[in-house]
């Protein structure tokens, strides 16, 4: 895994380098400090790196796929900042979230920005001569993916009023809300990189699934994580009602009582440390957690085969994304 | 005006059409209702019929325009949407904005996807076989519109805590807040057209003009409009703090005692009916009105010149350009 962290940190360069120097540059200044405050705060770059690594897997070369890296990076970034008004939240990545710096209304601003943004940076491929067809088609993938997720932002706030939510429904509440972006991370790189249809779907598929156990070792972090690690609170997902696998399975195995005193504490936004150290025992007693984690093992084992039987063009390459793999479900924070 | 007026109506409804068919379709419901609430609410469908004239001026055709005149009314509506929020405004076409009925939460994400659909709208060009070239361009010109508007946004929110706003900053806070999106519809309804660089740019001119009439026209109606006919309470902007050019003329112009009576009473949320009236007294008393109407017209003017002198392919067209710059500075919603 050593080899695939070291990547990503010499691509986290790269690609805040661009961002940083060529698409988030403007006035007002406190818009733009807004806008960045994140991605100055951290995080893995997970989604660049994998995206660049898409593209190297099918013959593309790094330089080339930075802009669209960059592109993805940003609408990330911009989900960020106006789920974080929309839950609620505080912190994240161990600072405090743009709306309690900048307030609600600079927050949602800085969001909007960094979604057209988030377009600038892909339309740059131009200036790095990849063909107009390719760019357009990204294009089309970065604004499906950007409603798919809005779609699934939607979905998972209306699920925290719910007490009836399917195993169905959450998968497809994820894949929208997460997996569809990891999806077209991976189909773009192998886009810009040459990629030839069949592979263009391939790694899609690869990207979904890493994306689906990505977002189900989420909740596991959520309840399970640690609070410093993680640069968030644990628990937030029970006070605020989430419907994460975790909690589905747990209303699925407990007892008629267990079922009630689940229900009466997720959403319940003024519980204490005590009380959510009790359901987290509850969930883990009931197997809960061990569930989600079979299922986080499942769609990751699903992303390396995908990859195993891949015709490679670039070795590393593929041994970097089959780590992503092992990564996603072993990851801490 | 009457036959700019038809026309509008009759590209309203083609662009409607495609926009409720085509582009705005998904899941869930209630996500999708909250998008296309303002849109389904009226409007006078400016902006599209504003892209499909610039398209035919220089030549081209207006089924080819559709899917970009979709997108920028789109575009438009997702900025309604996030404004209402960050304004804290109620009403909206003389309905209750989208916050109001869904809450902010939906009222953000309806906004996110709005902003999506627009670049989703714009991609359709491939299907009518526009060149790739063309369509990059105008995504790229879309995408910096949209980062400019946001810009502006933020300006616009920022001058309301300030009492020195100068004319200078406030023109540029106009120009990125409301006439880029000008700019921008008349620059890809004349590249989508098959326009040269020297037309695009005529026509942008033309566009970045109207808009900032259209603007200060907007300005004049928040102070002397009728609260029917507008949809939306007059004296909004003074409850607001909005530092619009008819506020900064009167605090040129006014007395010390009369300067305090206008700083004290900006951005009181509070003020009542009354207040309002005897303020707007004041305001007209110190000829801030007429001021704004002059610099209206000045812009309307100029668009009309600019206009005047092109080369039409279109003289059809070329009329309702040309009463599209009277229509700006005239109307009264």
């Amino acid at each position: 895994m050593k080899k695939l962290l070291n990547y990503a940190k010499y691509i986290a360069k790269m690609v805040d380098d661009f961002i940083l120097n060529n698409v988030l540059k403007g006035k007002p200044d406190h818009l733009y400090s807004a806008s960045s405050h994140l991605l100055k705060a951290g995080g893995k770059r997970l989604r660049p790196t994998l995206l660049i690594l898409s593209s190297r897997v099918v013959g593309g070369n790094e330089k080339k796929a930075i802009p669209a890296a960059a592109a993805i990076e940003i609408l990330h970034n911009f989900t960020l900042i106006h789920d974080d008004v929309m839950d609620m939240d505080d912190f994240r990545r161990g600072v405090p979230t743009v709306h309690k710096v900048w307030g609600i209304p600079t927050a949602i601003i800085a969001g909007d920005l960094l979604f057209s943004k988030s377009f600038e940076a892909l339309l740059k491929l131009k200036e790095l001569n990849v063909d107009h067809k390719s760019i357009v088609k990204s294009a089309e993938i970065l604004a499906h993916t950007a409603s798919t997720i809005a779609e699934g932002q939607a979905m998972d706030m209306a699920f925290e009023e719910r007490v009836d939510v399917s195993e169905e429904e959450y998968f497809t509440m994820i894949y929208k809300k997460t997996a569809v972006l990891f999806e077209a991370t991976t189909k773009i790189g192998a886009l810009i990189g040459g990629g030839s249809i069949h592979e263009v779907e391939t790694l899609g598929t690869y990207g979904k699934y890493l994306g689906l156990a990505f977002q189900i070792q989420d909740d596991i972090l959520g309840v399970v994580g640690e609070e410093k690690k993680l640069g968030k609170p644990v628990g937030s997902d029970i006070r605020e009602g989430k419907k994460t696998i975790i909690v589905l399975h747990a209303l699925r195995k407990a007892t008629p009582k267990e079922k009630e005193k689940i229900l009466e504490t997720l959403g319940d936004r003024t519980l204490s440390k005590e009380s959510i150290a009790e359901i987290i025992t509850l969930l883990k007693d009931l197997g809960s957690i061990d569930y989600a984690k079979e299922l986080a093992l499942k769609y990751a084992n699903a992303a390396k085969t995908i990859i195993d039987n891949l015709d490679a063009k670039d070795l590393e390459a593929k041994e970097m994304l089959i780590e992503l793999a092992d990564y996603v479900v072993k990851r801490i924070k």
